[in-house]
């Protein structure tokens, strides 16, 4: 099975800790193809950041989808996820999906611990988005700024930690997700520190591509995720005027 | 790897049924243990026999946990399943939640389709009691009783198609669950009719299953889902009553 | 009028608390029928527990049904009470349900206190169940143990009276509902001490079983609380085997 | 005991209709004190005409509160029920409130039968006040106009048995409320009919207060339904400036 | 463009102060009626109150709505504003509502701070009733009382900017409403301390009703604003019952 | 006052609908800017084809931003409104936000009437997002495609008809939004045969628009429309690196 992980964002050096992780968490024989975004901001926090994270995802999804049997996109937040899998058949798989997921089958509430205050609008939006909020304990994120985002984890480890244990003597979580791909193979750190199950994005992720891509290719001809009605398109990147065009063959045929 | 399932019904015939969609759906190398309520009903419909189901779910739990990797509830309507989770750390899976799951990856909204219209009832609260009530599209079921309920998918297999079709072409759904465990592996048979994706419940569970269990054992020694405080308890049945000596010598220790 | 009232865990000197307080709050010439479960737990706090209590409100109601007006179920998180409407005619009110509609009709946001911090999850998803959840104002529940469940009103006297008062001042509560069956008795007690209405379940489950109950015996042959389909069983508590039995000879009348 | 049964609509023939229905639903020994409307319409539809059935009943229950155990405000839609709630100290019931107190304790989901389309916006919107939408399986009003009001259900019955019937088999109601004064008295006629329990808003309102005001007067200190708090006022009816008076005069004792 | 004002309260000083903000906030050229509630209380602060200021709110559109564009109801709470909606074919607007619309636009999730604690439920309440409770990160009042209502923005003035920067950094407010009439016109004064958007309910629901005047005249012929359909009234202020004899010649005609 | 109009598809002669309306709807004396996409597709009707229509969104707004009082962005579904929200501190409103705060000043419940029935999938969504789900009565979209989506509105105008009488008759709706930039100016012509008031996209964004930019800018140093925090950028739009280059300079000062 060949996965495709995205990093929506420029930072090679995140990319990096996200392909660690998924070697780690991948089934045996498993190729990793990575990608990371060639425009967009270190890490998205914001909306508007989102917005240039979805494209750049668009754009290495209509490069690679022939050739693997799942996409992964490697942000929280999951820029673009529910916009490419209109686009192509195999599973494309975001952090806070699969996440929301592994959370709902250990069972009850769960709290997000993230890497900045601001980050958590976003987060809560994305998850209000799938409509798990009644599930949701709380958000938690560090309340100061960091070096370097591909360090965050290193750096603030012990803060990280505490936000965690607040999160389950405060908030009643039952488990925790560390949100944020900078804090991927977090939890196999700091697991045992912590009196509830902890969820790794990444790992969570892998573990959902691979599932989903066991069943089969997807089949979406009708409802709100089949391709886009053929129309007049222009000025798109060329790797997504060329998916289109294909669909829209398709569609015809 | 080792798999318990459990049929919360008396129905052998069902269990067989089961079991033959979890070997198709499992990965190389995984050992499925199969076992049938020794009290209950034929097939679970309504709130009361679903106390029944669970019932007989904490028992046969009980009685393997020990030595099994992870535990399927082999029931639409999760009979049994959150209180299971409570006593054993590996993970305890329902057929709703793990559908739940799959539907949510899968994107957008999604309609039920099972074997009685009173059944419809049961499941809906079973979803909104997991928070998922706002992106299922709609519940069809057969209106017409059955002659056995371990052959109704081959016997109303044109009128399920048939609910399925009704529920993209009115109810909008972007993916369908076959929710029933009598209705294990039609998913396979009639894929190809539906032009969403079609969700089994017996595979959703085994690869919900196996992708949680290959986490490790789940930590739970804070939130709602801990092992119950150490209190007085009699006439349970032996295995139960001997699991709770163990938590709570456990938790003394 | 005459009442069944069932505890549904092992403590007999809880059941004493239960039926005293029921007596004080019934009608005059009201007969009250008690029942302590043979199995289960001292008392319920948690999803598994409530199985077992659920299991053994099922069996007391078959045995009695026939010969009383309504049936109390009386622990707070109502083990087995919407099963139980399902299979007979007379009212069954458990406490969570009772205490909820007094305090919808006194008006305005409750609160809810309770006898642990555990228990308070198992109390909001019974909430939740009956769709109360935005008039929910707070739970608040003892944060460390008591000696035996019969004497914690005594001994914890004044935590649980400030625990009410931090319900007012901080959380907005208009109502507050002492939950939990070892509370029985204690608003009358402290009633004076509290800003604002205080709601026993054992009393509000009395009233509301009496209220109910004068309308007549309730009909019940469609929608989701008629009696199950007929269908195979075995391996049941003989009461509830002779219950089914004579529902399903009525369903085929 | 002693009911202040208020009807906020200038019908003097439907306020014969609710109590003829009061008398037969409550406890023996009760007295019961009727009031119509001086100011408003025939029966209030929209909500400019609950703002006049609000002001009326604020007037009567000034008028008599002093003298009564419990008030009855006899319209669906509760004008001025929670407006009352927090001048006196005893309970003052609306019928909505309590049919829908009386539709949780049978169970599950339930429909409100009406005498017009146009009221069951209004009525839908009185629900959700109460925060009990997510049990509401539906509403169903009459399409066409009627003679009288008073004699809307002589008129109308086989179209509101009707509506009922498709309550059942439509929407899936596990009860019906048949909703507006103007009912009073209609379930008791055609109950052998319905499926399902039929509830009388009358009755229901009757059973509510007796049960509410056994439990003797409410404390209201604190919370949002404790006495405005004192400020000038003046143009009010003499009733209730007499009424503020007082309060103001205990708030400050 | 006319504007009719009603100040549902009988305090003149604050009907100063909304005047003074309303001329400030319109556009050029804009003609100002104002009227003072004839009865009523000095502010209006829970349930009961805001039913006799929906009452003078009535008597008053129907005063002078054939010769106004748009009347503005200026109270927080939205006394009558629905019920008069229904009587006029011009736009008629609450300060709630207005607000609520700004806040929305400007995006995000917004805070209410107001005049007393006790203020805060009813404000939710109405919040609630339009369906924007979502999108509310707090409310915040004044925990003392104040002198006189229509000075308490400068006795409170470092209060009330103190709740705000609270709401901000506490509560993750987007913007912040300052709620109730009597704080009309401080938005202005205290904006550039406050580190987001700052909304005057008197500015605003001048900005909505000349916004939605500019549209003309309301087709409300069908829905559950038409007018109320035809029935015998009596008793009523004169004005009301003129308003009222009017729509229905429309209706018949 | 200076305008911005967005149109973020590539349709010149929609753009040409959109500015004849925007014409028609404003204050004297405004000047409106035209932009219509340089990348994307003829019309939004999908999650993939909002994102390029957001990207497209956030360019021309960072083109000029300096220069005018406000942006409307001109697609029913909002794409980059919120997240341009974030970059810049003069109103930016979308036509769903627009046409929801109208309908929600207007009254009561709102059917959306639009182009196509996949589209309603994306609004419904877009609705949701702002938290207005609860007023939404239904949306009904045209069932078969149209020769051009600049003339549908001419081609489809019965059908248009049909579905906004639908939405009245059948769904309760008390007024109705032509949804759908191509059917700009719509509402004007057929007003008078749809018994609810008719909301035009363009021109409630136009009224909202300039309302709001007449409160001067906003001020967003905090909350989560405060601007992106300072962090790496590369490859973005150039109009986008200058602005975002910008920000963080304005930030570190």
């Amino acid at each position: 099975m060949k996965i495709l992980i995205i990093n929506p964002n420029i930072s090679e050096s995140v990319t990096e800790l996200i392909v660690q992780e998924a070697i780690r968490s991948c089934l045996a024989g498993t190729e990793i193809v990575a990608e990371t975004a060639d425009a967009g901001v270190a890490y998205i926090e914001t909306r508007a950041e989102a917005v240039f994270g979805a494209h750049a995802v668009l754009k290495k999804v209509a490069k690679h989808y022939e050739h693997v049997d799942a996409v992964i996109v490697a942000a929280y937040g999951d820029p673009g996820v529910c916009a490419a899998k209109e686009l192509v058949d195999i599973p494309v798989i975001g952090l806070t999906e699969a996440t929301l997921a592994e959370a709902h089958l250990i069972g009850g509430r769960y709290s997000l611990v993230g890497i900045s205050e601001r980050i958590g609008v976003w987060y809560r939006e994305t998850v209000r988005y799938y409509g798990f909020e009644s599930r949701m304990a709380s958000y938690r994120g560090l309340s100061k700024g960091f070096a370097h985002v591909a360090c965050v984890q290193q750096e603030k480890r012990q803060m990280l930690l505490d936000l965690c244990l607040s999160c389950v003597e405060q908030d009643g979580a039952d488990s925790i997700i560390l949100s944020g791909a900078p804090l991927a193979g977090l939890a196999r750190e700091i697991e045992t520190q912590i009196p509830v199950p902890l969820i790794d994005g990444v790992g969570a992720a892998m573990r959902a591509a691979q599932s989903l891509a066991s069943r089969g290719s997807l089949v979406r001809k009708r409802g709100s995720y089949a391709a886009p009605p053929k129309k007049e398109s222009k000025g798109l990147p060329i790797e997504i005027e060329r998916l289109l065009h294909k669909k829209f063959q398709l569609n015809d045929g």
